[in-house]
Protein backbone atom coordinates (compact mmCIF):
# COMPACT_ATOMS: atom_id res chain seq x y z
CA UNK A 1 0.00 0.00 0.00
CA UNK A 2 2.52 2.73 0.67
CA UNK A 3 4.76 1.43 -1.85
CA UNK A 4 1.52 1.44 -4.13
CA UNK A 5 1.27 5.52 -2.65
CA UNK A 6 4.81 6.40 -3.27
CA UNK A 7 4.26 4.99 -7.04
CA UNK A 8 1.14 7.08 -7.12
CA UNK A 9 3.34 10.32 -5.83
CA UNK A 10 6.31 9.67 -8.33
CA UNK A 11 3.88 9.30 -11.41
CA UNK A 12 2.59 13.02 -10.48
CA UNK A 13 5.78 14.37 -10.11
CA UNK A 14 7.07 12.78 -13.67
CA UNK A 15 3.92 14.53 -15.05
CA UNK A 16 4.21 17.87 -13.05
CA UNK A 17 7.99 18.77 -14.69
CA UNK A 18 6.60 17.31 -18.12
CA UNK A 19 4.13 20.15 -17.97
CA UNK A 20 6.29 22.43 -16.57
CA UNK A 21 8.97 21.87 -19.99
CA UNK A 22 6.50 21.30 -22.26
CA UNK A 23 4.57 24.81 -21.63
CA UNK A 24 8.17 26.45 -21.15
CA UNK A 25 9.38 24.75 -24.69
CA UNK A 26 6.85 23.34 -26.32
CA UNK A 27 6.53 19.74 -26.86
CA UNK A 28 8.82 19.26 -29.92
CA UNK A 29 11.92 21.01 -28.27
CA UNK A 30 11.26 19.09 -24.75
CA UNK A 31 13.57 16.58 -23.85
CA UNK A 32 13.26 13.48 -21.73
CA UNK A 33 16.83 14.50 -19.93
CA UNK A 34 15.48 17.93 -19.21
CA UNK A 35 11.98 16.26 -17.66
CA UNK A 36 14.23 14.06 -15.56
CA UNK A 37 16.43 16.92 -14.53
CA UNK A 38 12.84 19.09 -12.94
CA UNK A 39 11.19 16.02 -11.49
CA UNK A 40 14.37 15.17 -9.74
CA UNK A 41 13.81 11.00 -10.05
CA UNK A 42 16.03 8.15 -11.85
CA UNK A 43 15.83 7.62 -15.46
CA UNK A 44 14.52 4.22 -14.39
CA UNK A 45 11.73 5.54 -12.53
CA UNK A 46 10.51 7.60 -15.20
CA UNK A 47 10.68 4.50 -17.80
CA UNK A 48 9.00 2.85 -15.67
CA UNK A 49 5.64 5.10 -15.92
CA UNK A 50 6.19 6.02 -19.31
CA UNK A 51 8.24 5.07 -21.99
CA UNK A 52 8.46 7.94 -24.13
CA UNK A 53 7.65 11.54 -24.62
CA UNK A 54 4.64 11.05 -26.24
CA UNK A 55 3.32 8.44 -23.37
CA UNK A 56 4.20 11.85 -20.78
CA UNK A 57 2.21 14.16 -23.56
CA UNK A 58 -0.69 11.57 -23.96
CA UNK A 59 -0.42 11.41 -19.66
CA UNK A 60 -1.07 15.29 -19.10
CA UNK A 61 -3.79 15.44 -21.61
CA UNK A 62 -5.45 12.03 -19.59
CA UNK A 63 -4.81 14.13 -16.25
CA UNK A 64 -6.19 16.76 -17.49
CA UNK A 65 -9.39 15.09 -18.24
CA UNK A 66 -9.64 13.60 -14.59
CA UNK A 67 -10.87 16.98 -12.94
CA UNK A 68 -14.07 17.88 -14.43
CA UNK A 69 -16.41 15.91 -12.18
CA UNK A 70 -18.90 18.45 -11.01
CA UNK A 71 -21.67 17.36 -8.84
CA UNK A 72 -25.20 16.46 -9.90
CA UNK A 73 -27.17 19.98 -10.22
CA UNK A 74 -30.79 19.97 -10.53
CA UNK A 75 -30.35 22.36 -13.42
CA UNK A 76 -27.92 20.03 -16.54
CA UNK A 77 -26.94 23.68 -17.52
CA UNK A 78 -25.64 24.86 -14.31
CA UNK A 79 -24.17 21.64 -14.27
CA UNK A 80 -22.38 22.59 -17.24
CA UNK A 81 -21.69 26.48 -16.64
CA UNK A 82 -20.22 24.91 -13.94
CA UNK A 83 -18.06 22.66 -15.32
CA UNK A 84 -16.63 25.33 -18.20
CA UNK A 85 -16.59 27.94 -15.19
CA UNK A 86 -14.08 24.89 -13.01
CA UNK A 87 -12.19 24.88 -15.90
CA UNK A 88 -11.43 27.68 -16.24
CA UNK A 89 -10.67 28.59 -12.79
CA UNK A 90 -7.92 25.30 -13.07
CA UNK A 91 -6.43 26.74 -16.23
CA UNK A 92 -5.22 30.25 -14.56
CA UNK A 93 -4.40 27.94 -11.42
CA UNK A 94 -3.16 24.47 -12.12
CA UNK A 95 -0.07 23.88 -14.30
CA UNK A 96 -1.16 20.73 -15.38
CA UNK A 97 -4.12 21.65 -16.96
CA UNK A 98 -2.66 24.69 -18.51
CA UNK A 99 0.16 22.15 -20.28
CA UNK A 100 -2.74 19.67 -20.88
CA UNK A 101 -4.22 22.75 -22.87
CA UNK A 102 -1.43 24.01 -24.55
CA UNK A 103 -0.62 20.87 -25.57
CA UNK A 104 -3.79 20.15 -27.47
CA UNK A 105 -3.50 23.56 -29.68
CA UNK A 106 0.45 22.64 -29.96
CA UNK A 107 0.52 22.60 -33.92
CA UNK A 108 3.99 21.17 -33.04
CA UNK A 109 3.06 18.01 -31.09
CA UNK A 110 2.38 16.00 -34.43
CA UNK A 111 2.66 12.79 -33.42
CA UNK A 112 0.44 12.94 -30.40
CA UNK A 113 -3.46 12.02 -30.70
CA UNK A 114 -4.65 15.97 -29.97
CA UNK A 115 -8.55 15.12 -30.70
CA UNK A 116 -8.72 13.27 -27.30
CA UNK A 117 -9.33 16.34 -25.57
CA UNK A 118 -11.67 17.93 -27.64
CA UNK A 119 -13.74 14.33 -28.04
CA UNK A 120 -13.68 13.64 -24.37
CA UNK A 121 -14.67 17.17 -23.47
CA UNK A 122 -17.60 16.81 -26.17
CA UNK A 123 -18.86 13.61 -24.54
CA UNK A 124 -18.96 14.97 -21.48
CA UNK A 125 -20.98 18.30 -22.60
CA UNK A 126 -22.61 16.27 -25.00
CA UNK A 127 -24.22 13.96 -22.41
CA UNK A 128 -25.21 16.77 -20.24
CA UNK A 129 -26.99 18.37 -22.81
CA UNK A 130 -28.69 15.22 -23.44
CA UNK A 131 -30.38 14.70 -19.83
CA UNK A 132 -31.00 18.79 -20.22
CA UNK A 133 -32.90 17.79 -23.42
CA UNK A 134 -34.83 15.23 -21.35
CA UNK A 135 -36.01 17.39 -18.61
CA UNK A 136 -36.88 20.40 -20.83
CA UNK A 137 -34.12 22.85 -20.74
CA UNK A 138 -33.29 23.09 -23.92
CA UNK A 139 -34.72 25.22 -26.68
CA UNK A 140 -36.63 22.77 -29.98
CA UNK A 141 -34.16 21.67 -32.70
CA UNK A 142 -30.71 21.87 -30.31
CA UNK A 143 -28.57 19.14 -31.80
CA UNK A 144 -26.53 17.90 -28.45
CA UNK A 145 -23.74 16.61 -30.16
CA UNK A 146 -23.18 20.16 -32.59
CA UNK A 147 -24.19 22.23 -29.43
CA UNK A 148 -21.10 20.33 -27.43
CA UNK A 149 -18.66 21.08 -30.31
CA UNK A 150 -19.57 24.63 -30.84
CA UNK A 151 -18.92 25.30 -27.16
CA UNK A 152 -15.80 22.97 -26.54
CA UNK A 153 -14.38 24.95 -30.01
CA UNK A 154 -15.49 28.29 -28.90
CA UNK A 155 -13.99 27.34 -25.20
CA UNK A 156 -10.40 26.75 -26.60
CA UNK A 157 -10.72 29.98 -28.15
CA UNK A 158 -11.55 31.82 -25.50
CA UNK A 159 -9.00 30.80 -23.46
CA UNK A 160 -6.10 30.75 -26.04
CA UNK A 161 -7.15 34.77 -26.48
CA UNK A 162 -7.31 35.44 -23.01
CA UNK A 163 -3.96 33.78 -22.13
CA UNK A 164 -2.29 35.89 -25.60
CA UNK A 165 -3.49 38.91 -24.15
CA UNK A 166 -3.68 38.78 -20.61
CA UNK A 167 -1.79 35.42 -19.72
CA UNK A 168 -5.33 34.17 -18.26
CA UNK A 169 -5.79 37.48 -16.07
CA UNK A 170 -9.21 38.11 -17.69
CA UNK A 171 -10.23 34.28 -18.99
CA UNK A 172 -13.17 33.86 -15.93
CA UNK A 173 -14.58 37.14 -17.73
CA UNK A 174 -14.42 35.96 -21.35
CA UNK A 175 -15.75 33.10 -20.88
CA UNK A 176 -18.79 34.57 -18.57
CA UNK A 177 -19.65 36.68 -21.57
CA UNK A 178 -18.85 33.84 -23.86
CA UNK A 179 -21.88 31.84 -22.27
CA UNK A 180 -24.31 34.58 -22.28
CA UNK A 181 -23.78 34.74 -25.90
CA UNK A 182 -23.86 31.10 -26.26
CA UNK A 183 -26.66 30.07 -23.96
CA UNK A 184 -29.52 32.45 -25.37
CA UNK A 185 -30.06 30.07 -28.53
CA UNK A 186 -29.63 27.12 -26.38
CA UNK A 187 -31.36 27.34 -23.24
CA UNK A 188 -35.42 28.34 -22.83
CA UNK A 189 -35.78 31.63 -21.19
CA UNK A 190 -36.55 30.38 -17.80
CA UNK A 191 -33.46 28.08 -17.33
CA UNK A 192 -31.71 31.50 -18.75
CA UNK A 193 -33.31 33.50 -15.98
CA UNK A 194 -31.73 31.43 -12.75
CA UNK A 195 -28.45 29.73 -14.18
CA UNK A 196 -25.64 31.41 -12.71
CA UNK A 197 -22.59 32.41 -14.54
CA UNK A 198 -20.72 34.82 -12.83
CA UNK A 199 -17.02 35.04 -12.14
CA UNK A 200 -17.33 34.76 -8.68
CA UNK A 201 -19.39 31.50 -8.89
CA UNK A 202 -16.10 29.75 -9.95
CA UNK A 203 -14.78 30.56 -6.53
CA UNK A 204 -17.59 28.91 -4.64
CA UNK A 205 -17.38 26.06 -6.56
CA UNK A 206 -13.64 25.84 -5.81
CA UNK A 207 -14.84 25.76 -1.86
CA UNK A 208 -17.78 23.35 -1.90
CA UNK A 209 -15.09 21.07 -4.33
CA UNK A 210 -12.27 21.43 -1.96
CA UNK A 211 -9.98 20.98 -5.15
CA UNK A 212 -6.40 21.10 -3.45
CA UNK A 213 -5.08 23.82 -6.15
CA UNK A 214 -1.35 23.33 -5.94
CA UNK A 215 0.63 26.53 -4.33
CA UNK A 216 2.88 28.16 -7.32
CA UNK A 217 5.93 26.81 -6.27
CA UNK A 218 4.86 23.35 -5.00
CA UNK A 219 7.52 21.92 -7.95
CA UNK A 220 9.81 21.40 -5.71
CA UNK A 221 9.44 17.19 -5.40
CA UNK A 222 12.38 15.40 -3.16
CA UNK A 223 13.88 12.49 -5.18
CA UNK A 224 11.60 9.64 -5.50
CA UNK A 225 13.23 5.96 -6.76
CA UNK B 1 8.18 49.80 -61.82
CA UNK B 2 9.79 46.83 -62.93
CA UNK B 3 12.11 46.52 -60.31
CA UNK B 4 9.66 47.80 -57.62
CA UNK B 5 7.33 44.47 -59.18
CA UNK B 6 10.26 42.18 -58.82
CA UNK B 7 10.75 43.63 -55.20
CA UNK B 8 7.24 42.86 -54.31
CA UNK B 9 7.06 39.47 -56.36
CA UNK B 10 10.78 38.39 -53.93
CA UNK B 11 9.01 40.03 -50.86
CA UNK B 12 6.08 37.60 -51.70
CA UNK B 13 8.12 34.59 -52.26
CA UNK B 14 9.89 34.80 -48.91
CA UNK B 15 6.90 35.33 -46.67
CA UNK B 16 5.25 31.78 -48.68
CA UNK B 17 8.44 29.87 -47.96
CA UNK B 18 8.41 31.12 -44.16
CA UNK B 19 5.01 30.58 -44.02
CA UNK B 20 5.33 26.79 -45.14
CA UNK B 21 8.22 26.26 -42.99
CA UNK B 22 7.07 27.74 -40.07
CA UNK B 23 3.90 25.72 -40.28
CA UNK B 24 5.92 22.76 -40.87
CA UNK B 25 8.76 23.42 -37.95
CA UNK B 26 6.93 25.34 -35.90
CA UNK B 27 8.40 29.10 -35.11
CA UNK B 28 11.30 28.42 -32.44
CA UNK B 29 12.60 25.23 -34.50
CA UNK B 30 12.48 27.08 -37.43
CA UNK B 31 15.42 28.33 -39.20
CA UNK B 32 16.52 31.40 -41.78
CA UNK B 33 18.55 28.68 -43.71
CA UNK B 34 15.35 26.49 -43.98
CA UNK B 35 13.58 29.33 -45.39
CA UNK B 36 16.60 30.83 -47.62
CA UNK B 37 16.34 27.56 -49.06
CA UNK B 38 12.51 26.88 -49.52
CA UNK B 39 12.15 30.57 -51.11
CA UNK B 40 15.45 30.30 -53.69
CA UNK B 41 16.63 33.80 -53.36
CA UNK B 42 19.73 34.78 -51.49
CA UNK B 43 20.37 35.94 -48.04
CA UNK B 44 20.85 39.53 -49.25
CA UNK B 45 17.32 39.24 -50.74
CA UNK B 46 16.39 38.39 -47.96
CA UNK B 47 17.68 40.76 -45.58
CA UNK B 48 16.83 43.30 -47.53
CA UNK B 49 13.48 42.73 -46.83
CA UNK B 50 13.19 41.04 -43.28
CA UNK B 51 15.73 41.61 -40.45
CA UNK B 52 15.36 38.86 -38.41
CA UNK B 53 12.92 35.60 -37.94
CA UNK B 54 10.44 37.61 -35.55
CA UNK B 55 10.24 40.11 -38.62
CA UNK B 56 9.26 37.04 -41.08
CA UNK B 57 6.62 36.21 -38.25
CA UNK B 58 5.32 39.90 -38.27
CA UNK B 59 4.96 39.64 -42.00
CA UNK B 60 3.57 36.76 -42.18
CA UNK B 61 0.79 38.29 -39.15
CA UNK B 62 0.57 41.32 -41.09
CA UNK B 63 -0.11 39.69 -44.54
CA UNK B 64 -3.18 37.66 -43.18
CA UNK B 65 -4.35 41.36 -42.15
CA UNK B 66 -4.45 42.15 -45.73
CA UNK B 67 -7.31 40.15 -46.63
CA UNK B 68 -10.23 40.91 -44.94
CA UNK B 69 -12.03 43.41 -47.01
CA UNK B 70 -15.56 42.21 -47.97
CA UNK B 71 -17.50 44.88 -50.34
CA UNK B 72 -20.21 46.81 -47.93
CA UNK B 73 -23.69 45.10 -47.41
CA UNK B 74 -26.77 46.13 -46.86
CA UNK B 75 -26.80 44.87 -43.77
CA UNK B 76 -23.71 44.35 -41.25
CA UNK B 77 -24.47 41.47 -39.54
CA UNK B 78 -23.86 39.85 -43.20
CA UNK B 79 -20.38 41.79 -43.81
CA UNK B 80 -19.84 40.17 -40.64
CA UNK B 81 -20.73 36.73 -41.34
CA UNK B 82 -19.21 37.41 -45.13
CA UNK B 83 -15.84 38.26 -43.52
CA UNK B 84 -15.63 35.30 -41.55
CA UNK B 85 -16.59 33.06 -44.16
CA UNK B 86 -14.27 33.72 -46.24
CA UNK B 87 -11.59 34.23 -43.58
CA UNK B 88 -12.91 30.08 -42.83
CA UNK B 89 -12.33 29.72 -46.69
CA UNK B 90 -9.26 31.16 -46.62
CA UNK B 91 -7.70 29.14 -43.69
CA UNK B 92 -8.96 25.68 -45.88
CA UNK B 93 -6.97 27.11 -49.06
CA UNK B 94 -4.19 29.80 -48.52
CA UNK B 95 -1.20 28.42 -46.96
CA UNK B 96 -0.14 32.30 -45.48
CA UNK B 97 -3.40 32.37 -43.56
CA UNK B 98 -3.02 29.24 -42.43
CA UNK B 99 0.65 30.18 -40.99
CA UNK B 100 -0.47 33.40 -39.88
CA UNK B 101 -3.13 32.02 -37.59
CA UNK B 102 -0.90 28.93 -36.15
CA UNK B 103 1.61 31.74 -35.38
CA UNK B 104 -1.14 33.42 -33.43
CA UNK B 105 -1.67 30.33 -31.30
CA UNK B 106 2.05 29.23 -31.22
CA UNK B 107 2.93 29.15 -27.44
CA UNK B 108 6.64 28.95 -28.47
CA UNK B 109 6.14 32.40 -30.78
CA UNK B 110 6.80 34.50 -27.36
CA UNK B 111 9.06 36.93 -28.66
CA UNK B 112 6.36 37.80 -31.90
CA UNK B 113 3.82 39.92 -30.44
CA UNK B 114 0.68 37.37 -31.32
CA UNK B 115 -1.97 40.00 -29.96
CA UNK B 116 -1.90 41.60 -33.13
CA UNK B 117 -3.87 39.25 -35.35
CA UNK B 118 -6.64 39.28 -32.43
CA UNK B 119 -6.77 43.19 -31.80
CA UNK B 120 -6.84 43.67 -35.53
CA UNK B 121 -10.25 41.46 -35.95
CA UNK B 122 -11.34 42.43 -32.55
CA UNK B 123 -11.49 46.28 -34.43
CA UNK B 124 -12.76 45.08 -37.71
CA UNK B 125 -15.77 43.07 -36.29
CA UNK B 126 -16.33 45.70 -33.77
CA UNK B 127 -16.56 48.38 -36.27
CA UNK B 128 -19.24 46.64 -38.39
CA UNK B 129 -21.11 46.12 -34.81
CA UNK B 130 -21.13 49.64 -34.39
CA UNK B 131 -22.77 50.03 -37.81
CA UNK B 132 -24.71 47.26 -36.94
CA UNK B 133 -26.38 49.29 -34.27
CA UNK B 134 -26.40 52.41 -35.46
CA UNK B 135 -28.85 50.76 -38.19
CA UNK B 136 -30.85 49.18 -35.60
CA UNK B 137 -29.67 45.97 -36.17
CA UNK B 138 -28.34 44.40 -33.00
CA UNK B 139 -30.35 43.60 -29.74
CA UNK B 140 -30.40 46.42 -26.91
CA UNK B 141 -27.38 45.97 -24.89
CA UNK B 142 -25.17 44.25 -26.44
CA UNK B 143 -21.91 45.87 -26.04
CA UNK B 144 -19.73 46.10 -29.54
CA UNK B 145 -16.02 45.34 -28.07
CA UNK B 146 -17.10 42.31 -25.74
CA UNK B 147 -19.48 40.50 -28.50
CA UNK B 148 -16.40 41.06 -30.92
CA UNK B 149 -13.86 39.43 -28.83
CA UNK B 150 -16.61 36.55 -28.58
CA UNK B 151 -16.94 35.86 -32.04
CA UNK B 152 -12.70 36.78 -32.38
CA UNK B 153 -11.75 34.45 -29.41
CA UNK B 154 -14.57 31.35 -30.46
CA UNK B 155 -13.74 31.34 -34.26
CA UNK B 156 -9.83 30.92 -33.28
CA UNK B 157 -10.81 27.61 -31.10
CA UNK B 158 -13.25 26.31 -33.99
CA UNK B 159 -10.43 26.65 -36.37
CA UNK B 160 -8.52 25.03 -33.71
CA UNK B 161 -10.60 22.41 -33.57
CA UNK B 162 -11.61 21.71 -37.17
CA UNK B 163 -8.06 21.53 -37.90
CA UNK B 164 -7.45 18.72 -34.95
CA UNK B 165 -10.35 16.88 -35.84
CA UNK B 166 -10.28 16.83 -39.77
CA UNK B 167 -7.37 19.40 -41.11
CA UNK B 168 -9.82 21.88 -41.68
CA UNK B 169 -12.79 19.89 -43.97
CA UNK B 170 -15.11 20.51 -41.45
CA UNK B 171 -14.31 24.26 -40.92
CA UNK B 172 -17.23 26.00 -42.92
CA UNK B 173 -19.93 23.68 -41.42
CA UNK B 174 -18.28 24.17 -37.93
CA UNK B 175 -18.41 28.05 -38.69
CA UNK B 176 -22.06 27.78 -39.79
CA UNK B 177 -22.81 26.17 -36.59
CA UNK B 178 -20.61 28.77 -34.33
CA UNK B 179 -22.80 31.60 -36.20
CA UNK B 180 -26.10 29.81 -35.83
CA UNK B 181 -25.29 30.23 -31.95
CA UNK B 182 -24.33 32.87 -31.41
CA UNK B 183 -26.32 35.43 -33.82
CA UNK B 184 -29.88 34.81 -32.07
CA UNK B 185 -27.84 36.54 -28.89
CA UNK B 186 -27.06 39.63 -30.96
CA UNK B 187 -29.25 40.21 -33.86
CA UNK B 188 -33.07 41.40 -33.78
CA UNK B 189 -35.03 38.51 -35.46
CA UNK B 190 -36.08 39.89 -38.19
CA UNK B 191 -32.12 40.13 -39.41
CA UNK B 192 -31.82 36.59 -38.43
CA UNK B 193 -33.56 35.68 -40.58
CA UNK B 194 -32.22 37.07 -43.86
CA UNK B 195 -28.57 36.55 -43.10
CA UNK B 196 -27.27 34.31 -45.33
CA UNK B 197 -24.44 32.20 -43.56
CA UNK B 198 -24.50 28.70 -45.11
CA UNK B 199 -21.13 27.21 -46.24
CA UNK B 200 -22.08 27.62 -50.06
CA UNK B 201 -21.70 31.66 -49.71
CA UNK B 202 -18.35 30.99 -49.21
CA UNK B 203 -17.97 29.46 -52.65
CA UNK B 204 -20.28 32.70 -53.74
CA UNK B 205 -17.86 34.79 -51.79
CA UNK B 206 -14.53 34.10 -53.26
CA UNK B 207 -16.16 33.75 -57.08
CA UNK B 208 -17.57 37.87 -56.40
CA UNK B 209 -14.36 38.47 -55.23
CA UNK B 210 -12.00 36.96 -57.79
CA UNK B 211 -9.59 35.78 -54.62
CA UNK B 212 -6.58 34.69 -55.89
CA UNK B 213 -6.32 31.10 -54.14
CA UNK B 214 -2.93 29.73 -54.58
CA UNK B 215 -2.21 26.32 -56.36
CA UNK B 216 -1.65 23.83 -53.83
CA UNK B 217 1.63 23.36 -55.81
CA UNK B 218 2.45 27.03 -56.71
CA UNK B 219 5.79 27.39 -53.87
CA UNK B 220 8.39 26.55 -56.88
CA UNK B 221 9.16 29.71 -57.12
CA UNK B 222 12.17 30.73 -59.48
CA UNK B 223 15.05 31.99 -57.39
CA UNK B 224 14.83 36.38 -57.96
CA UNK B 225 17.73 38.56 -57.09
Amino acid sequence: MVKQERAIRTRKAILTAAAKVFEERGYRAATITEILSAAGVTKGALYFHFSSKEELAQGILHEQDQWLAIPDRASKIQQISDTVLLHAYRLQHDPMVRAGVRLSLDQQAGEVDRRGPFTHWGDIIGELLDKAEAQGELLPHVSAPETADVLVGSFAGIQAMSQVMSDYQDLLIRVNAMLRHFLPSVVIPSVLASVDITTARADRLVTELRTPVPAPEDDAVAPVG
